[in-house]
């Protein structure tokens, strides 16, 4: 098992569908896992550290755990079949006794930003599914995700990839 | 306060957003209320009380607060202001001790439909957003809901209102 990091929100234009990679410290590699559109959202605002007008749903249910006197503790994923992630989002109690719940990755992954909690990935996983990161250099993924994602980028990318989907529909 | 009862999710055509219709018991009276497509996607799989393959977020949400001892008690949808719906869900802890959580409409409805637990509407809500429902006799609503009503229906409009908006951007 491996603790990696968010590295980076982007939209995969093969499909119109957002991707978070999740990166390994120790290694070049990333994992891609593609997310839906309001989960995109939901981490893009978690990304930021930026507060939604309204409570979003992951932010209702941190709120909730937490008013229950307990926290998101850690989040893994822990297997892949069938194109399918799974994962788990690991809760502990006032007692400290830790309950394992079956979630999709993009609700554990949403859920450790609002949290803060570690994010891991099992080897198997990791191991199969990683790719090279997209970035030359370890400098230029850092400053591409440090400096120039952010929701204004996001929603830009959107709409160009919608736009051009348009375009080709037209065509 | 009034209970109301979820009793229809349709597509608005005008922007092409799904709407849940809450129905007053005594009245011919129904509150609209738009939702996302995510939030819309979980409440039809609770409407038609069908699993989907991986948890969605409102059935890991209620999951984790069962398993803490807890449950959710009821949701009230409280104001409106500036075009925007104000929600809270109530959570009953294992003391009996209930906690107010601010919430959207559309996760406290997701919520209520997984849970099972009831859904009020405060009066001036009601009163000042209520329309007139869509079916001319109760007997057609109460049809259209329970017969006409499925995944399959909720889908084919959903790409009948995405075919009409692409017909008239090429128009």
């Amino acid at each position: 098992m491996r603790e990696v990091v968010i590295k980076a929100l982007l939209v995969d234009p093969s499909n119109n569908s957002p991707v978070v990679l999740l990166k390994d410290r120790d290694s070049r590699k990333a994992l891609p896992i593609w997310i839906g559109d309001s989960e995109a959202i939901s981490i893009a605002f978690g990304l930021q550290s930026e507060d939604f007008p309204r409570p979003l749903t992951h932010v209702l249910m941190k709120e909730m755990v937490e008013n229950l006197d307990a926290k998101i503790d850690k989040v893994i994923i822990k297997d892949y079949q069938d194109s399918v992630y799974f994962a788990s989002v690991y809760v502990r109690d006032s007692h400290g006794d830790v309950m394992e719940f079956d979630a999709r990755p993009s609700d554990s992954l949403a859920l450790s930003l609002r949290s803060g909690c570690q994010i891991f990935v099992a080897d198997e996983v990791f191991d199969s599914e990683a790719i090279e990161s997209p970035f030359a250099e370890e400098d230029e993924f850092h400053e591409f995700v440090e400096d120039d994602l952010n929701l204004g980028e996001f929603r830009r990318w959107r709409e160009e990839v919608t736009e051009r989907e348009h375009d080709s529909e037209d065509a």
